[in-house]
């Protein structure tokens, strides 16, 4: 019995990853609302009613999506920078993760999280909130490294809010840009940060 | 008989108007793809036969919708900073006019760019095409601008093409916070853009 329920848990991990990955894929291209149990039945071959059975309600689906978008950021791009000094390093680490990230992207549609902040930012609700928790926590490891690059007098003061938000806003328009093939955008981005990282007095 | 047909005209013109505000608003809020003559139908109180015989195909719709909130864009923001001198204190006036905008949208749903570009940046067509050459267009307003307040020494000489993709991603940045009630976007977009205006040394 022990075995067959073993079985059953590990068909289900399988089948699970399998959906979740294929709708990452779609928030990407087309945001959380393209995905729905009928199109991963279609796109996987499984059947609706197992999908079903798996996440149960649409809201439960999307946060799974979310939840499985934010780990596959966080393994591709925040955990590969940790191998650098804290400070400018990681954040240039950080930078050159998130272009790789960006340029051949691990979702079909390129950055998830741009893709979905603006859908879900009218929409409030659990969904919402898992969003745009995620969006704050990267945002938190940038003001981190920034914090750290100042404190140890790397880098000039600066005001970390407003070099977050720079930060924020040219890695959203690069994400655009590259969708659009306009590679240029990637050098704007290291020139913009650059700039942010003046040497102290 | 022409009296007639000047009614027919006037009244064709009048819905036309009514449909293409209400599917600006719909795409600013859903993007263009929530367009439909159903939905426009519904909102409208017109018939959907009606409102096809106006605009024909899907495609026609939304590309009349893109004009007309670029003829909404140019009459509120780059229109009234006309008054202004060239060089930066029209770029004041524009990102002035451009607060107002993205703050008390014209449109229910905040930057109509800014909620169609993602859209359809994987999405090659007409459609996509009038976006961009409408987006192209704007970013070259704000470089005209910097490019006369460097040429006429007003400003120390920048790279026009790295500062104008600065003030557009946090222009973007700025339109996502706002949506979220986050205000303090318009001072961080204000501090930034001044940051680019350095007086020639």
């Amino acid at each position: 019995m022990a075995d067959v329920t073993d079985k059953r848990l590990l068909r289900g991990a399988r089948t699970r990853k399998t959906v979740l990955e294929r709708a990452v894929d779609i928030a990407s291209l087309d945001g959380l609302e393209g995905v729905s149990f009928g199109r991963l039945a279609t796109d996987t071959g499984h059947s609706k009613a197992g999908i079903q059975t798996l996440f149960k309600t649409k809201e439960a689906l999307q946060l799974a999506v979310v939840d499985f978008a934010r780990e596959m950021f966080i393994d591709n791009v925040v955990r590969p920078a940790r191998s650098a000094p804290r400070g400018v390093a990681r954040l240039r680490a950080l930078l050159d993760e998130w272009v790789v990230y960006a340029s051949t992207p691990l979702f079909a549609g390129g950055c998830f999280r741009a893709a979905n902040l603006a859908e879900f930012d009218g929409k409030p609700g659990p969904v919402h909130d898992a969003l745009f928790r995620d969006q704050r926590e990267w945002l938190e490891v940038i003001a981190g490294e920034l914090r750290h690059a100042v404190d140890s007098g790397e880098i000039a003061d600066l005001d970390i809010d407003l070099a977050v938000f720079q930060i924020d806003a040219v890695l959203c328009a690069a994400n655009t840009a590259l969708r659009l093939g306009d590679d240029s955008a990637v050098s704007k981005v290291r020139r913009i940060v650059e700039g942010l990282l003046a040497a102290p007095r």
